[in-house]
């Protein structure tokens, strides 16, 4: 199985669910609407054609803990550094992602998707983002330029041997073909940013702005080289450098599959999106940029939550068995 | 001169400026930076070509009196039924109106105007939109589809003498040539509007909703036949529908130029946007439609706000002598 290329719209929806809320159900309900909605044949898309239309619904680790302690995807996450994270922007029980090449269909499904809840959920917050202009990495994975200019999600389980490795969760139903994911929403000082010189925000990120390439060398497919040094010693991706800090060998984790968006609204910056088979992936990542990623200092996350991502369903209801 | 075909991607800011700013040298400033933004050569683009970026910029009724009483543009919108405006959403100094084909420039410009203006300005708020897919309403002239699945912009002046007439201001410079804008945010109740059919849809706006044709018959390009009854007498064009209630020919008014564009959030809605060289064509057509338009029942207006576009300028600063 591989992931869907992403579309170029998208709108997130962060709900809570009622205490006394069937899950199962509500469940296998927005499973339903899904069905139709991508299918066209739901009289609440006015018409609009669905396209590539792609929800993907996950729950929050609270649920999750409920249906089963030892399943994946109950942990939270924790509180990290340059966070001002309003209490309803932070967690939440139920995540749409709506995504699709059209610009108003992912809108018009979310509201779809929210009839169909009605009073069993209570939306926490809304969040909508673009992909800029993409360049190709490979016949199979294009980079979105983000607010910084600069090309995002190179690095990644882009083989279907490192998808089975990194991504997607393994074990028996109903997690099997799921994934975590994690949301992180960031507004970015562009300000600030600006003020570099392009060799500085080139050191900032580790790649070049306009190519995308590693500053190691190559293409932007090359794989960076961390060892690579100047003739006077000094490592050509920086100590500091965002793609050394985050580099899975770094690290010492697996490769998450990046997915990030550009956003306008609350200010201008970016939604993260990861998705990895073990959310360690994403902290141990996060901890160790902490600790002297240049980039972070340009970033201020303003929303954060974590989710078990439901398998894709093509005939059985979606969540089924997991709140029987 | 002919208004530029609407880009799809829309950034938004509404500010405020203090009291004691210089209004004059920063609309020069401002106009200088949109020099060198839509000619790519502003660092503060962060390398981004900039493609089609259009940056209008529009001045509030208060800095107009300030510069004249006798200026167009000195009057603030009235309170109208269905609002919910907070006061930082009611009015405004300043309208920034970044637009491009690409999804990230306008967040990129805007921070870049915003950095220009320092603290000088006050942003009170900022709404990103998108154009749904469009449909061709003849050789100059595209309608986008909206969130309710219908097309949107079609009546306006089109002509280069209808834009003489209703569209762009006359008379002396600062203001020859500049128009009249009214934003209005709204919400649309789409959970309501998908409950009714198709042809009760169509019967809100008076045109079919996967053509555009008006009720009338014909198609998109086609005047409405507002006269035009069934053979048991009926008008084709209900009564209250909104193509009826908001037709200059029923209000008495000139036309104005549409140019709305779809929004996610803080929900799913509208981002009215109109230029006319009179608020007048704006003020009586809204008053016509709280008294009887189908389409008022599903909005909610959550932003309002008109401002004095500045003219284009070439040569000049922008707003030059203004504010002399």
């Amino acid at each position: 199985m591989r992931p869907r290329e992403a579309q170029p719209n998208l709108l997130v929806v962060v709900a809570d669910v009622g205490d006394e809320v069937a899950v199962g159900p509500l469940l296998a309900e927005l499973g339903e609407a899904i069905r139709t909605l991508t299918a066209g044949t739901d009289a609440r898309l006015l018409g609009l054609p669905p396209g590539d239309l792609t929800i993907t619904v996950g729950v929050g680790p609270r649920l999750v803990r409920l249906a089963g302690p030892s399943l994946p995807g109950t942990t939270d996450l924790p509180e990290f550094d340059r966070e001002r994270i309003s209490p309803a922007a932070r967690g939440g029980d139920l995540l749409l992602q709506v995504c699709a090449g059209d610009a108003v269909v992912p809108s018009v499904a979310a509201a779809a998707l929210l009839d169909q809840a009605g009073d069993r959920i209570r939306e926490r917050w809304r969040q909508a983002g673009r992909r800029g202009s993409t360049v190709a990495v490979n016949q199979d994975l294009t980079a979105p330029r983000n607010v910084f200019g600069f090309l995002d999600g190179i690095v990644g389980p882009h083989t279907t041997a490192q998808q089975r490795r990194d991504l997607w969760l393994a074990g028996p139903p109903p997690v099997a073909g799921g994934t975590i994911a994690v949301l992180r929403r960031m507004e970015l000082d562009l300000r600030r940013f600006a003020t570099l010189s392009v060799s500085d925000q080139e050191a900032v990120f580790g790649r070049r702005r306009d190519t995308g390439a590693p500053l190691s060398g190559g293409t932007i497919a090359s794989d960076p080289d961390l060892s690579a040094k100047t003739p006077d010693g000094r490592y050509l991706i920086p100590a500091d450098a965002h793609l050394r800090r985050a580099h899975p060998a770094t690290v010492g984790v697996g490769l998450m599959l990046r997915r990030s968006y550009s956003i306008d609204e609350p200010a201008p910056g970016l939604l993260f999106i990861s998705f990895q088979n073990d959310i360690r992936t994403f902290t141990n990542t996060l901890t160790r940029m902490d600790d002297g990623d240049a980039l972070l200092s340009f970033t201020t996350t303003t929303a954060s939550a974590t989710f078990l991502i439901l398998p894709g369903f093509d005939q059985l209801p979606l969540g089924a068995t997991m709140f029987d």
